[in-house]
């Protein structure tokens, strides 16, 4: 309980700032650039850099990338992803991500993911276009899938991508449903009724264009492994 | 104009009945049990029967069947498929329909759709419990399928195996969603959206729980086949 | 599984594509242009033409058609069907294929559909502005819709319409809900939802807008009458 | 403002009874069924009955029926159309209102309607099982319609058939959609959405089942057209 | 059978304008603008026009405007309406319809019905902004909405305003739910469903936003008293 | 931080029981009877019970109601709310709260709303059936209302009761959604919509068929209201 | 009734302007602007401020905001809260409103509520960025929490904050849906409905984004409190 | 290829059985007892038992039990998890599963989850009845919660409750929403949406009601966990 209290938050106003978040919890935090304008989302960021946190923010428009790079020089805008992230951190251990995307639409989502993935310092794999409707595609990647700890499985307008890729592996899976498509994929939930619908064991589901979300679940997961891997080799 | 109207509708107050729908189209009228009560089927049943139609009744309740069978000895009950029929149209021509189904709860509708099928005449191939999440399951039956006319694909959990099905041969599909399942399946509609959503080419969509419906679609794409194969070798 | 092996998948990185569809499956691959940058599109049809396979490309935008037609001088951009395309396949038999439009408002997806027919080598007869609400209007093709092989129904206010075309034709009806209307239609979801309702025998549905769908599956169903046509008549 | 305190509601604790609303406004009190205990609808329809007011009671069960029919002797039970009603107001006008019905199962909400209208003084005609997947059961109807002063359509399957009679006719069409068919009819949003998309001129739409609706509105309207025949007539 | 055949429909190709529905129906066709190109509707408004019909485009926006303008110039557009209508039908009875309007952003609507019915002829009385959040508004117009023939009330955030109405009045009443209001009002379907849903008796309803469809259900409801009183009067 | 350790929960394994609840909040625990057993029903009670604290238990079913008396012999079964509650608190001040009910089917949730309020000792006046399609019977109370502290308001087919009774008090208005009603009410979606999108300020809204919680609010705005007079006399 | 009369409403066409709502009701009338011209708004408020009315305008656009301080120079214009207001009334008494905003995105919604109830003559307490899954931050106001007379709590993501705040306190609870968040958030009605589920006592809601609402109901609470203080303190 | 050729799965017409699925995939083949009948499942569990793999049956009825009792003694009915199950493999590994549930009717779900878990191997600890609305009762287990490797969260009222456990966590959550509750929670799709939509990080959803999925996937989490464990120590 005292512990806590030794870690108060940096108060801006209209957020309060949590600058040792990353020692807590081995995540640094991160800015949701939705919703917030490009003035109050640099000055979040800039309250991090200042003290030494890595800087990572989704959903960032071209505007806010403008208004952050002002005043973070070594910060990097991936346009695609709608990311801005400074340096990842280092890669420190050999638990490999996999993201998998349907479509090529389903691109800006799993880059999200991938780009999480990699700035919490875990190896990515990136294995696109690879939708059901020509299932040759993916079962081409079979044996490179079960080798992996974690998968990211992104899809739009096939709900049941998940539930193949968990027949073909025995790790944990994280679906992603995304809001590409038209007519009934009714901006992914579609997707995420049917990825949470079919019945392949082992998957559970994120938000709609959830990409960090599914990024971030995976690094804590690859942590974990990569804390039991150290704790019992001591 | 004249033609219309040498054939008038049996006017049973509750119900018009359509005592040369065979000849006219090629289909003999089919009785829809759902609604109605087992005296009302058994009225509309006798009088096809009657009038030497072949007779077909679809979701027959238990009680339904007690009533028609009193009066059509010669009636077969499928409770599984809920179904009422009376001897099947022989098979004349080779262009087979294939049934498949994702589970075994949706064995209810798939046999409705293959029952109907054989009840026009055609020759049927049932692949059951091929659903996505073990895909080896449905790969195994692949040099069967190319051979197939027409495939009627049933799934209540997951949407996307029609479009599985679809790269994997070239005749036209036909989707039936159905109501099995739990949590967000919502009584079909989750695989009903996603089958209309996924990417899959040829594939189109019946009503949920509507096997009778693809039944009777493929059987007039059967039918046409078997015409034009008619026609030409004249 | 080896002749699989020998047929890879060009990939782009953002796509992998088939070319050799077209003699594997009877129907060239074909570019779905929403989601993608036209520079994307531009790429994989460029692939494709390279390689001397026909081009489709649906959903292209304005920003598409002029990145495309850059690389492929002899491609057409159908603007009302948003549809850019090589010459159509050459029309080698006679199962014609009906497209019925409800309104006004529907034909981009009805021509949609025409003109994908059209690209497979289909003959293709149009019937616009036959809307149930003046049943006379569509009542006076009625021997004109006996003749036909496969009949796409296009509507978005009018759900019944494919039922009451069903109920005037014996060959399989392709349904596609549009996402014109206002107030109750729901961007197509009420005709589509009003479609599978309805009880029209032989009806089938595709994705809301989904003219390439049904033209599609429509050109699925041909190509197979025409197939039998030809191997009886050897 | 004085008047309306000369008309005291009677206060039976559970409701408020009206004691001359026929008086009033021409039409008297009606007694929704459902939701009530038998005992509270005999107790209501005792208090209309003591006080010489017609009795009619929508939504009434088997078990309500036997309370009622316990304290008023003469009381008609319509179990199909689940209608209590004392004898109809008797015939005075010309003004004929039509009932058309779908589909068998949608006679129940049919006869509600016909029920409702023949209570309030209405000639009424009923057209039943002219759906429009068989298009010609209605067509065959079409003098008879032309001749009505109202019609009130009620279909549960199929959303455009107000539509198509709206076509046929110059007067007040009144659509009922009804909770009868199954999968994507979702107990009657389907066809109700239908109605009110579909392009038909002159149509409105009640609630789902709303068979007491149709023929209520239905019967001020012809109670409209009476009064103009007779004031002009004067 | 034959007389229809006498009445040709002009086929336009994008559309089949009829051109004595105003002899055969006694209400003119109507140009629904939504959907429809500005050329398209200036063809269509030209084609009525030169044949001697009277013209009202609804849902015309300024491009439209303009483009019809050009070919008729004694057209008049009603901006806040969307309307373009030549001159009205003279008033010929003295049956009066009501416009009830809850709010001021219903005013649109609410003009749209009450332009559609002077079209036919008809006199019209406004009432606007008596929402039932303030009762007292409205029980001032109390004693005047006992005289009309029939009520329009148009409300798009409170859907109890028709049965409220519907209390004060023994006329037909037409409910327009609107798509004004935030949040949960979702576009008009909360005041459709509460308009449904609500106990008020001789209410109907019209799809979302169509004050269109309810002058014309309202007009063809005086026009049968406008007979009914003239028939008898003779 | 300290206090709140000293008020450890009572732990059964599937229930923590909270203990002093009642000193604390100045409202005592209460015990939601859906989902669970009547035997852990009974215990939970039993477990207050015994340690001197009022019991309040709702949704309470007739199962659970012969379990709880079985332990606790002086509790009451408000058969009709479906309560079980000893007695009441008794009343302290004058602060009145209402409960106003459109119609007879709402009546168990009124009474639920009304006997939690009186559980919290508050004088509590009914107001009911006073639907708004005969707006008089409400109007009848106009003067009554407005002596009121807080109107609790409970419908199920007219989600504008609340904004009407708004319009006539300056007081706090509670609005209860009932799932009563058929066809479009949909469970009392449609009157919470309703209630939430009507113009009526001062009105927030409670859950569907939840008397409870808007009696216990209700109760915690008089309390205040009975502290700030006390405060202030003192 | 008398009374009633002597308070006309302004008539301007378009809407009636309540004069004297403040004296009548103690809260004056206040504009909702969305849905309304900037030269109707301008009009009303003009009105309003010419007969010494105070003025609150909700929804204003920035076209709002120049049309209206053209004509009342003293108006204020909060641009995030899109609040035109005139001077705010004297603080005339000590019971405190509370506003919590779970995230930086839901500062507008809160500022709308918070504004709104100072407009009423309250003490606000702002407490910002506290939402659920950083528990600690907002239990950090725990004490505060404690010492207010009412809460509004408004959140967009996380529809559970309410029922924390209401375990922290013995107030009344006011909670706010927004619409901020995208994917599963639907535009507020996933926060509204889990407001309305969630087990916590004491929270009523009022619609998405309704902010003004929430601090206007909170405003009768006080004011209902500042008048028993005073009552009894005499 | 070839060894997945070795593995054929047994096919009893109706369900094709997985007989090494955990020699493949390190857990064994699982029985999903919903929409199979009592005697399907017990020629499924036979079969699998006679071949020497362990057995678990979830949505298991007491009819099924029964049934399967007769054929295996020794399994095990949870009659509360409604789960079948023989002996659980022994604890191999100190990963722990936490399970946290909201409410009393939330233990059935919970129960699920945590026997999945146990099944296959793993130590589970229980934290029940620890909803947010008394936010003491869960921060009471804090110490506790951040010595777990993975912690699955059900709740059917409250869909925040992830999101504060995720704040105070490290390891991956699994939430489960339920159907329990009543109004707007709508059979779970509310926490549903709810836990997708609050910002909780590190959380992931499985279908409503899916204890076993998420015990499932958790047990995938530990299996890996143990891997790490054992490949770096030796």
């Amino acid at each position: 309980v005292k512990a806590r209290h030794r870690r108060p938050h940096r108060d801006l106003g209209f957020a309060k700032v949590d600058l040792d978040r990353q020692d807590r919890c081995g995540q640094a935090e991160v800015i949701f650039g939705s919703g917030k304008t490009p003035a109050q989302i640099a000055a979040i960021a800039t309250e991090l850099h200042r003290n030494g946190q890595p800087v990572l923010i989704t959903r960032a428009t071209r505007q806010a990338a403008t208004a952050v790079r002002r005043k973070i020089k070594s910060i990097r805008w991936h346009e695609q992803a709608r990311i801005l992230s400074t340096r990842p951190a280092p890669v420190t251990h050999s638990f490999r991500i996999g993201v998998c995307a349907a479509g090529t639409s389903d691109l800006p989502v799993a880059e999200e993911a991938a780009l999480t993935a990699e700035f919490y310092g875990n190896p990515v794999e990136r294995i696109y276009d690879v939708g059901v409707a020509g299932i040759d595609r993916l079962l081409a990647h079979r044996e490179q899938l079960s080798t992996l700890s974690v998968v990211v499985v992104v899809a739009g307008m096939e709900g049941a991508l998940p539930s193949v890729v968990a027949g073909l592996v025995s790790c944990p899976i994280l679906a992603v449903p995304t809001s590409v498509g038209y007519g009934t994929s009714y901006q992914g939930i579609t997707p995420l009724l049917a990825m949470m619908t079919s019945c392949g064991s082992g998957v559970s589901v994120v938000n709609i264009d959830n990409g960090f979300g599914a990024g971030f679940a995976a690094a804590r997961i690859t942590a974990a492994l990569a804390r039991a891997a150290r704790s019992r080799s001591a």
